[in-house]
């Protein structure tokens, strides 16, 4: 399953010193075929990203969208620890390079773990090298390497999209409410269609925007979050549009998976907004409401408070007129016309008390609509913040 | 002490029949003088803002600033209950003007409690009408009115500011993590300094810019947020700038009595950030930092996890160099130059440990600065709002 069930892809996890107790910490992906892989990727919009960020920026501006393989490591984010930190990020790929007989330039990187917490990773260099050796193509290499890049995920998070004539496979750790990490977001996708860097860049970033970036699951934006795709060929050319709904299926499902394995969650929802005078506007409601820490305790006590959605919709800053707003909670409309709606109030309360739910407001202004993926928020997620040691 | 406290002013609070089982649920505010008081309010910016608000903001717009008295009510929010919510709202401001022989345009209504709860507003006019008549000056007067607006809140919040030759006096209900309701905010203020009502409005809103609108609770604005205020001129004029300072205090002391009793909250942070390109950038960052439900957690832990407000930082949408910046909690610097800095874990500890605690944050690039005054999230919070039943 996973990154390797791909064409032209190998890959290898486990313990290279950064976790303690031989924990799984470092993941490879590599790409088998002669030539590199077509790469592209999407990074965190923090102006404090991480060192392997910067690195990983760098190495796909130099090398023009080409990749020999994708390091990932768990355990220290490598995030506000300067130049060393930097160095400590090229050493890494310097050894991955060395050991897949490619230019360090040529080996991305991502990172997450604890933030501000200097680590020599130039010392864990031989180890990764010598993980790097190990890589393999079966189901246990895909899996050992899904393990590895976990933080608090309770369960790995892995895709396998099988297409007419390509594949594409993935694996991710999860957003948010990861204790005692900031909301770091990794994957790394694999396909064998064969697809220019220019292009890959295009359609990645156009699955990334309705799959990942709309999740909400505690609003902080990491140091570190990064989306990688590699591509060997193998298959050979693709229609373009037929390889973007195929990233765009496999990032929902990964994010879908994220927000279901969010810490402390014990409930996933589907806020979505329509009749917003633009999809712009009702991204921005959605997310208002998908935010709201008051409607995040509602949910997790399955509570139909609808006035907490009201009130976060007047607040969101988009066009509003309260007595055009209905809302609904799964296919009962519990206001319309801004006020209280009669309803089955049993039908409504059997719908919240579902792991998954859906939360629709309609502005009745226009026809703008958009999704916001979220969860609700529970002791779990206290319990895991509150203290990093 | 509080709002009678100020010459030319009498209050009441009791039960009018909106909560049950005889709770305090209605105060009453009046000014005494023979020609009514000179009046300004707040309110709140959200645009599903409830019927109490769209009436009182109409009564000041008509009268010109003027006011014989202001109405509280807890329990109910009058919100998202259309034609019928803004008639209850009229209903009782005519019970009042009736009570103290003035037009209903002079009376000002505030109101909060759950949203989106039709209630029978003309039905309690009666007893708001009777409450009106027991209104009066001693000290217990002014606590039971003070008593009367709370919904979930601790204690009562009040102030009295005596300056050289007038009085402040004000009451409040707290900001947020009010479960179940919504984070209203509500502020009754006095004065007898003499002060027209287009100098009133704007010494108010530059009272209330540093003091209401920079506490951070939860994020969510209220459909209900109302600050009044009104000066019976019985102590003749002012210089504007002292009766300025002397609301601005009001106010301050009244916004930190919110957060030090916001449900939930068991320690107060006081985030700055300095070195912003201008004031206004400045208060974006803390409120990004003050916001953030992972800082809350860290708060709440005591856990000095300044990768977390770094990240905050970077993420908030300011110019922002990482290598500028420079963290400290309370007097100690944890995190210089973008990186980990030596210093005392002890000293960190202890201050970290108290009930006030102080996050200073130096982006390094200007002139620009903030505060944000917020709570830390504790599971207080979640037992508060998972459930309005």
């Amino acid at each position: 399953m996973s990154v390797v069930a791909v064409d032209g892809f190998a890959a290898a996890g486990g313990h290279v010193g950064i976790k303690g107790a031989g924990q799984p910490d470092c993941a490879v992906v590599a790409c088998t075929t002669p030539a590199p892989a077509s790469a592209a990727a999407v990074f965190t919009t923090n102006l404090a990203a991480a060192a392997p960020v910067t690195v990983a920026r760098a190495h796909l501006a130099a090398t023009g969208g080409r990749a020999r393989a994708v390091l990932v490591t768990s355990g220290n984010a490598n995030a506000a620890t300067g130049a060393g930190g930097v160095a400590g990020a090229e050493a890494l790929c310097a050894a991955v390079g060395a050991a897949c007989a490619s230019s360090p330039t040529e080996v991305l990187l991502a990172q997450t773990g604890l933030i501000g917490v200097p680590f020599d990773f130039a010392g864990v260099a031989p180890a990764v090298a010598a993980l790097c050796a190990t890589a393999g193509t079966t189901d246990a290499h895909g899996a050992a390497a899904a393990r590895a890049i976990l933080t608090t995920d309770a369960v790995p998070k892995t895709h396998l999209g099988v297409h007419e004539g390509f594949r594409v496979g993935a694996m991710a750790k999860g957003a948010a409410m990861l204790a005692p990490n900031l909301a770091t977001m990794l994957a790394v996708l694999t396909t064998d269609a064969a697809c220019g860097p220019g292009l890959l860049g295009e359609l990645l970033r156009d699955a990334v925007a309705p799959t990942f970036n709309r999740v909400h699951v505690d609003g902080s934006t990491s140091t570190n979050d990064t989306v990688c795709l590699l591509a060997s060929g193998l298959a050979g050319p693709v229609v373009p549009e037929r390889l973007g709904e195929a990233l765009t299926e496999a990032c929902a499902s990964l994010a879908r998976q994220m927000v279901d394995d969010a810490e402390g969650a014990t409930r996933t929802a589907t806020v979505t907004v329509s009749g917003a005078t633009s999809d712009h506007q009702a991204h921005i409601a959605a997310r208002a409401v998908a935010g709201s820490l008051l409607v995040k305790c509602s949910l997790h006590g399955a509570d139909p408070y609808w006035g907490r959605v009201v009130a976060e919709l007047g607040a969101a800053g988009v066009d509003f007129a309260l007595d055009r707003v209905t809302v609904r909670y799964g296919n009962t409309v519990v206001c319309s016309g801004g006020e209280p709606a009669p309803h089955d109030a049993a039908a409504v309360a059997a719908h919240l008390a579902r792991r998954q739910v859906e939360l629709d407001c309609d502005l009745g202004l226009g026809g703008g609509r958009a999704s916001v993926l979220c969860c609700d928020l529970g002791p779990g997620y206290l319990d895991e913040n509150r203290s990093t040691s």
